[in-house]
């Protein structure tokens, strides 16, 4: 990190023990959400956040929900002519499961000097603990430099929100609804989050998309049972071989999907988006490599890999099963199969019209002797920001002052349902950052976040906040 | 049954009770070939049915194989110009599990005057034991009408040979070693076996073909684990698509099987051969039913469901399955999917050319950015008997003497190995007919046979022999 005359982050700087501890202690309370044994750490490390942004000068509170309670803090000192900024970050941390393949206590928020493999950790060392890299890590980053300008500056330039939520690893099921409900309050001009990761090079990227996504349940039912394949082979319909052809029937020839409509609301990648994506740090073949194939072959083809992961819509078999999956062989038409299908969606395609035209389709196209159902699991709407806005110019700036290096701007393939919801009730885009690293073992034994990560977070939080004012004021 | 002045019929009337008590000995016995612990209980069995054809004038031995051992008997006494008979059954019998569904021992060979609902059960009673129907009922019922036909004749019109073996509920590995070794022996102009299904209302069929098999495994592998359906979706290749792209693309619009040369030695249906299928006495909405589906719509289209499952090859995806198949969602592309699939072939349609094809198709249609593999488990050729041989006619006037009714022609949709290997070592078409009913619950708890069907099945054959020699001579 370069040097630097700016107090915010001499602050930081010079307390770097004492920032990595409060994180630790943070990191010591087991808030699995998706566990009810774990609901009473839930609320103390809700009570932990709030306690330490009511310290540091965000008046917050604990607000109870249907589930696991949020924290929302508000720090509405900067004026009315300051920006309205919304950071999110959520302390809910997946299950440890299976905990025997953890190399310690995932809740001893183990300080190693050394890698998994044994290798010299960056300086700093790395933290080896459930949550440390999501959120927990991410989040009390952001929070340090909140800290620091307050500290220094005493007052923030912008006008803070502060929303900590305690149930993103089940899906944030009253996200919305606590939003909705202290939307006044809530109110701003742009959401700020580091949910996700640098760049494999270790540059930090802004995310400004998200693909949307259908779930299904589909189920093709033939005979009343399993029946003789000598028997009824030629004669009844085929349940599997029936869903394979709905499967198969989804995509033409050139990889696009084919149900009816589909493309609507997906917008043609223009020539400089295209040249955008040409030129970004990742390869083809790195990606290719993470997967362990040879070549990446799913997708429209005459499309650039970048396109086709984040701006492109897809469709993909998550499972499938029926008839004998055993060993050795049976001679049987199975009297079920059945599927899980999902789309990703981008632009402005609608989950929900997506979702008849899947249900018209399988319908339309079941084989004579046989039934189909579907069933949908999820909806969420793509999201994608307006990256003109001033706070990403903002964020592009402090991330050059904390790094020395240019930000990386990427789309994103996954799901994000918080970024549709929060510009559906707030009307605010979001500036999506990460300080993970893509071997941090998210969801995964052995979750990992380097110290240095969550310095390089806390110095770009203090460096994003006067930007933000400067650039971006209303 | 119609009265007769024939002597070994009077033999078979005068002495129901002691016929039944003989084969309750028999059912006594569990030789499940499929579990060694019962392979003293085999030998047993074995040594019974040798002992009982000794004694009524069958010179008989147990010949050891490298499985379960084999009955083999020799009454060579009608001179070189009278017809040559293999007379083929098994003695093993499937496992009994699951046992908690049976109603009683399966080897107490409980004979019951009720059936299964409490209803009164034909006459003679029923049978209830593993084995009763499959096979042992049913040879049993055969050698009964050769000990008729020898005790009161003196000795047999044709040269008989016996071979039941142990073996054919685990595919009959020895059998077509032991056959080639004992060609000699065995030599015979037309095979005679009692190991199928009285039609639907009762009457005697006679089966003239069955199909034949390929069953394979196929593989589709792509990423090295399973990816983030967000991440990768609509860049890596998806196996679980792809495989179902596979299984679509081996049938046409129509129902025909697309690989190359799949039809290469299929014969076309002849007219008159239509007109017998139309006039038997099933009908497409009995099978339905038996399915429970609304409508057979399985295989190629324009073509009657007789013609479909006896004399059409058909291809059927017997299980298949990748991905999550628990519950809930997951948002994974899978690292692999696997499907098992089989051919049932018919006319002189060769296994090993249709398994070469396959994969040749498989290899030639595998999306890119995946890799296939195809392992073959069976093979077994099909079988049709030339029905103008006067053994058939001899078997129809034997059922017409038994039973007072026309004798059902059928053709088979299932694969019997041992019909295409007899005929390939020892030149001979075999007869095929069935003593057991479609509830007679073969390979399923609370296996039964009718007393009265094996009591039909010994008349059957007592006049059957006679008839062979009167018709058939050579």
């Amino acid at each position: 990190m370069a040097d630097s005359n700016d107090p915010a982050i001499e602050y930081l700087r010079g307390r770097r023990g004492e920032l990595v501890e409060r994180l630790r202690e943070l990191l010591r309370i087991p808030s699995v959400s998706a566990q009810p044994a774990h609901s009473a750490d839930c609320r103390r490390a809700a009570e932990f956040i709030a306690g330490y942004l009511n310290a540091i000068g965000v008046r917050a509170e604990v607000v109870a929900t249907a589930g696991q309670p949020a924290v929302i803090g508000v720090n509405n000192d900067a004026g009315p002519r300051a920006p309205r900024v919304l950071l999110y970050g959520h302390y809910d941390v997946q299950p440890v499961e299976p905990i025997e393949q953890w190399s310690c206590d995932p809740f001893a928020a183990e300080l190693r000097q050394t890698d998994m493999a044994g290798r010299p950790a960056p300086e700093g060392g790395v933290l080896v603990a459930r949550g440390s890299a999501d959120n927990k890590g991410q989040h009390m980053a952001m929070l340090a430099g909140v800290e620091a300008v307050l500290k220094t500056a005493g007052r923030l330039p912008v006008n803070l929100k502060v929303v900590i939520e305690g149930e993103e690893e089940v899906t944030s099921p009253n996200l919305a609804g606590l939003i909705r409900q202290r939307k006044d309050e809530l109110a701003c001009d742009i959401v700020v989050l580091a949910d996700g990761s640098l760049a494999g090079s270790g540059r930090p990227t802004i995310a400004y998309s998200a693909r949307g996504i259908v779930y299904s349940f589909v189920t093709v039912r033939g005979p009343k049972q399993d029946l003789h394949s000598g028997v009824f082979g030629g004669v009844a319909s085929n349940p599997a071989n029936g869903l394979a052809r709905l499967i198969a029937g989804l995509h033409d020839a050139t990889g696009r999907v084919t149900l009816d409509g589909f493309y609507d609301g997906v917008d043609e990648t223009t020539d400089r988006q295209r040249a955008e994506l040409a030129n970004l740090p990742g390869k083809e073949a790195d990606l290719a490599g993470e997967a362990g194939v040879a070549v990446l072959g799913g997708g429209e083809s005459g499309r650039q890999f970048n396109e086709r992961r984040w701006f492109r819509p897809s469709c993909d078999v998550n499972g499938f099963g029926g008839g004998y999956q055993g060993p050795g062989s049976k001679t049987i038409i199975p009297a079920e199969a059945m599927a899980k299908v999902s789309f990703r969606l981008v632009g402005r395609q609608n989950p929900v019209k997506v979702a008849e035209s899947f249900r018209r389709y399988l319908e339309a196209n079941c084989p004579r002797g046989l039934n189909v159902q579907v069933q949908f699991e999820h909806f969420a709407r793509p999201f994608r920001a307006d990256r003109s806005q001033p706070a990403f110019a903002a964020m592009a700036d402090a991330i050059r002052a904390a790094s020395g290096a240019e930000a990386v701007w990427v789309g994103g393939g996954g799901t994000l349902p918080i970024l549709a919801d929060l510009k559906d009730i707030l009307g605010a885009d979001s500036v999506f950052i990460g300080l993970a690293r893509t071997d941090s073992n998210l969801h995964s034994p052995n979750e990992q976040f380097n110290v240095s990560d969550f310095h390089l977070g806390a110095e770009l939080s203090a460096h994003f906040w006067p930007r933000l004012a400067g650039q971006a004021g209303r």
